[in-house]
């Protein structure tokens, strides 16, 4: 049995995520729809959401994003392969975070006439495209049937941490729903230093759960996916310190 | 494998719609239980969603949708069979679009004696009748065996525009996630028009899509389920024309 | 196939729960994973939700419940059977009802070592204790081969009644998504009463549902899981009366 997941921006009560399943039911009735969030506000916040649950699927999963805020015929419709999972959404940067951790990822542009099931609106290629593309790839049609070969799916920018003598500095790239602080200083940066500054301001401890410190107060630890986060012992971080995404983040030795 | 959409207005967090689902898998463990949404907030938005995704799934499937305000013997709990599908929830009007679309549908009236599991209780029809009439009727069980033929059930008024000679007034029934503006004005009569009208004052040019006028301006298009709809390219059309559910969308030559 | 519910506090936009089924998928590819909730915001709330659910679903379920805030060596990652049921989740009361409801029940502490499937992050044991344990359990692998006996899980006070003669005093003990008022009285207390009283001063005439009074006005009745409710016909109880968890109920005769 093949699993699609489904990651969305649609909210749930419209009835537009009932339309997409309903496509893919219809066209693979076995699949296994594995219901990933429809609460994403944004393209960035879909990749990075993504980079902490495709690798934890079973070899052959199908990962469907839609997140699609420019809908049309300015960006294409995408299908990524690798070795172990299939992405299919826009082409618009949401699968940044897969491509930059991939080996080898073949890519290509689906051919809406190829997939489509009905008329195709121009609002909605989340039902229209991505869905029955998706739920053919599940019922093993190739991406080659169904697209064609494309060369390069679009990249969001990454802000790669500057790393100097004595100083490293990352930024805030994403703060979840507890309000922890994520940072895109890597495990192998951190290790080679001391003392985390927020903000060129404000020291935090280095720990490694919330617990390391009394309730209140701000712990600097490795996070479950290998980078620097900063969290309050049972509180929101980002209340704490009064900051936002893209907020500067030191190490000093 | 039998499929049952569920879709509700219980919200997920106190455990009602773990109940719900806890009686169908005890009773047909092989359903394939599909989340539609718990948000939904009235009746008629349980009807208009519903629109949106019953017709995109596979022949069989069991539609069950519970938004129950009036709970209680007032309102009897219906079973809607067709060619294609099996509907199960209050005759309270949540199946309006459905019942309006249908060329040929039965009515039947639960009987509670032959679906109840336990007690009935009087407030939570949803896990004591809808859930398993909805599960039985999954395991092979016919209508007429659990219920009774019924002869009208429940409409919702739908707002009908009006067409004279050059003009024609809808309005706007359903505001989505997105902020977009739903009308009651069908592609059929949007294409003898050519000028789109808010609340008597602000044009809005004709698209296709978003991305058909600049970010920031308004567009008006045919969309996803063939209304007349009124989007903001990456905005809320609601807050940018400030307006609600039942105000007025005209047509001009 | 077996089923796994799963109800946590993630949220889901993070891809938290993403990687939590995944992780469950990977190691269980048939198991029939059921969402349960992911918006659960305190220990007790995760507690009540689940006194909700748990036994309408067939015997063999796994019920997985994380809700985590004091993640870390503290607290032990428990496992709890009994002649129904399996429930895997931390040892911080969040079973307190059903194992104030179980007459038999067994109880085991996961050892990290036997389910980890890589590194075991500090932060996230969803992912990496309860996910694989819940999901080596739905294979087969009983709670001796995972995990070693345990004398006392933790509960949490549950807050008795007070019954004196012609008088019994319960309190508020959670306000459900409609804001209706469920209080720690049960049916076979209430029987005996005949009038309900909040805060001491307002009295609320007993019935069965919320139409058994106008609209906009309260009503008393025994809820669907036993126990005496306070709602208002159309509208939030908690809001009509200013009260919130903790307030006095009383019965008087």
């Amino acid at each position: 049995m093949s699993i699609i997941t489904l990651a969305t921006d649609f909210g749930t009560v419209d009835g537009y995520v009932g339309a997409v399943k309903g496509v893919i039911k219809n066209i693979a009735p076995h699949v296994d729809l594995i219901d990933i969030t429809h609460d994403l506000d944004s393209i960035s916040k879909a990749a990075i959401a993504l980079s902490r649950y495709y690798d934890r699927f079973p070899k052959g999963t199908i990962h469907l994003v839609i997140v699609d805020p420019t809908v049309g015929p300015e960006r294409l419709p995408l299908i990524l392969t690798d070795s172990r999972f299939t992405y299919v959404g826009p082409d618009n940067g949401i699968f940044s975070w897969v491509l930059r951790a991939a080996e080898k990822i073949a890519s290509y542009a689906i051919h809406p006439a190829k997939v489509k099931t009905g008329e195709i609106s121009s609002t909605f290629h989340g039902r229209d495209i991505f869905a029955p593309a998706a739920a053919m790839l599940a019922s093993g049609r190739t991406p080659h049937e169904i697209g064609v070969k494309l060369e390069k799916p679009r990249l969001l920018e990454f802000p790669k941490p500057i790393i100097e003598s004595g100083y490293a500095t990352g930024e805030i790239i994403d703060i979840d729903k507890f309000g922890n602080l994520i940072t895109n200083l890597g495990m192998r940066i951190v290790k080679e230093f001391s003392t985390v500054i927020i903000e060129d301001k404000q020291s935090v401890p280095l720990g490694k759960t919330y617990s390391d410190v009394e309730i209140g107060k701000p712990v600097a630890y490795i996070g479950s996916t290998g980078y620097l986060e900063i969290a309050v012992n049972s509180d929101r971080a980002d209340k704490y310190f009064g900051v936002e995404i893209g907020k500067k983040v030191g190490l000093s030795k």
